[in-house]
């Protein structure tokens, strides 16, 4: 058995099943086309809290217990968890993981780090070294202003390719699929193939453009995607960025023009853009962790349960950057990681 | 093929070569019994860069560069590369990953992350997910100093339950063992099980007493180790936990005893209390990444080659507390990943 294709390509030879989501998203949130897909919506950025990061650890902790419930699992089944945020030590990640007792692998790639989990827990599961995975991340736009940019009250100026990051969480519990099939069972939704991204950096130093930053590596993981599994460009219903945003998905759409790579309309799409009204309050879009976990556990996951859509391919970007190495003057690098949906 | 064995453990079927090793280590480091086995040591803290944290990203590379070369791979043949780090963010994995551009998977377990990232590498060798993975993290003492505590400047008074950052880099190479292996083949060594963590947390809140954090979480992912392996107390010639210092070694060896688990003298050790010399200038000894790569990657590997030991159990710790959440009053969840390498 060889799961691995090209260099940097995983093809499941057993597709895990998803079988439970979880969502829970902040008030803007709801605002927009996705909230009739999430489970839970908060109008208290505090969540009842003391802390924006103890209500971001709150709101991971509903949705991979949602996701859990939605299962049919018992919690101590699940052999590992997978989980990454973007506070400082990951620690809504380390709480969260503490209060499910579940065993844990922190994960870390900026934003992509939903697709990162979930490709991991993919594999595990298909390779037999686990039975259940759960793969959860979070982000929480108060304690993300405050620890990469300045607090709300500070009244920052932003301009119009900044990205507001997303209060959300999400979550989805990965299963060994029940093999033989029948040929009469009910289709599922199954995890089917695998990109790890390259760091791609093209000397973009500023952190109100990430959007742009971050398009390259999704133009990288992309196309790789695509030449290693060996399917044509046409092969899925959609392709979802995490949250390149306004700016960030026109670059990438140039990009791939370039290359000669045209995607009808409606076949390539962005997380970011999608989350919030489209509404110059909301600048360039959504970003965070959170913002593809809405998106793939949310609308897409109900999408396809209804058979809207067959096969999808999910492109986090994440800008691997920090506070400190934005003022060393570095230049941003960026990550983007793929995993497929089918319906089979 | 069934990898995983109990809940949470691995034992690899094909178990990947270590091929591979590089350590580059600070000065400090230099003066303890373990420095006739690193690659390289600097005796400025700065290598010769104009930040303390360009300084950590040159180390990291550094041993990722002297360990790829070891192998005798191309860097373009490498699939994978796990990294992490203690820094906000893990940029200093994350700049590495970019000069490497070997597609890569950040991890974050605190100091635990130098056995995560093996565990993972290993799991992806053996599972034929990854003809080769590259497992590498560092920590740097005046980048960790001025993150979690107060910079050396500021003159802050140290108890004797603190332990000291090490500075120093580590990187393994995992390979797919050459198979059928002849008879007469030579031996080498070889990852051979693994077991992830669960979170821990006693309710300690205080940083400056990390290893009374941290040994619950190791005995607690020793005993299961031992458990879901199915093999006696006295199968490994040692288990080196990678960061527990004076304190929290004691500390284990109790919560063992109270098990009535006995270990005979020299069958269990610390890499916080092998790295330095045992003076009370050292404290309770070393912590950080780099300190259990650098007891493996060092000694341990050196040991194995020479024949002088067999079967090793590496255990490293992770306190997954943030500045933020200890002046919130948090307490500190700790976490222990374990791996076997053993001449085969």
């Amino acid at each position: 058995m060889n799961l691995l294709h090209g260099r940097q390509t995983w093809i499941y030879e057993n597709p895990p099943e998803i079988i439970g989501v979880g969502t829970v998203a902040g008030w803007r949130e709801s605002q927009g086309d996705l909230a009739e897909y999430f489970d839970v919506i908060h109008k208290d950025n505090y969540v009842g809290q003391k802390t924006f990061e103890q209500a971001e650890q709150r709101i991971l902790e509903e949705a991979c217990n949602i996701a859990i419930r939605n299962s049919g699992v018992g919690r101590d089944e699940i052999n590992f968890h997978f989980s990454g945020d973007l506070l400082n030590q990951i620690t809504s990640s380390s709480f969260t993981a503490r209060t499910l007792a579940i065993p844990y692998i922190g994960i870390y790639g900026a934003c992509s780090t939903s697709v990162l989990g979930m490709a991991l827990a993919g594999l595990l599961v298909s390779s037999g070294s686990a039975n259940y995975a759960l793969a959860s991340t979070v982000s929480h736009n108060n304690t993300v202003e405050k620890q990469f940019r300045y607090p709300n009250e500070y009244g920052s100026q932003k301009n119009g390719t900044t990205q507001i990051t997303v209060t959300g969480a999400g979550a989805g519990i990965f299963a060994k699929s029940k093999l033989p099939q029948k040929v009469d069972a009910p289709k599922s939704i199954k995890a089917t193939s695998a990109t790890i991204g390259k760091v791609v950096d093209l000397n973009i130093s500023d952190p109100y453009n990430m959007g742009a930053a971050m398009a390259p590596a999704a133009y990288d993981t992309i196309t790789r995607h695509f030449a290693e599994r060996k399917i044509p460009y046409d092969y899925y219903d959609l392709i979802l960025t995490g949250d390149l945003g306004h700016v960030g998905t026109n670059i990438l759409l140039q990009l791939l023009e370039q290359d000669g790579i045209h995607f009808q309309n409606g076949k390539i799409d962005d997380g970011g853009k999608r989350i919030f009204t489209n509404d110059t309050k909301n600048l360039a879009g959504g970003s965070g962790c959170g913002c593809m976990a809405l998106n793939a556990y949310g609308k897409i996951y109900k999408d396809m349960e209804a058979g809207v859509l067959q096969k999808v391919l999910l492109v986090a970007t994440g800008a691997l950057l920090s506070p400190l190495s934005t003022m060393q003057h570095e230049s941003i690098p960026a990550i983007a990681h793929a995993i497929s949906w089918e319906v089979l």
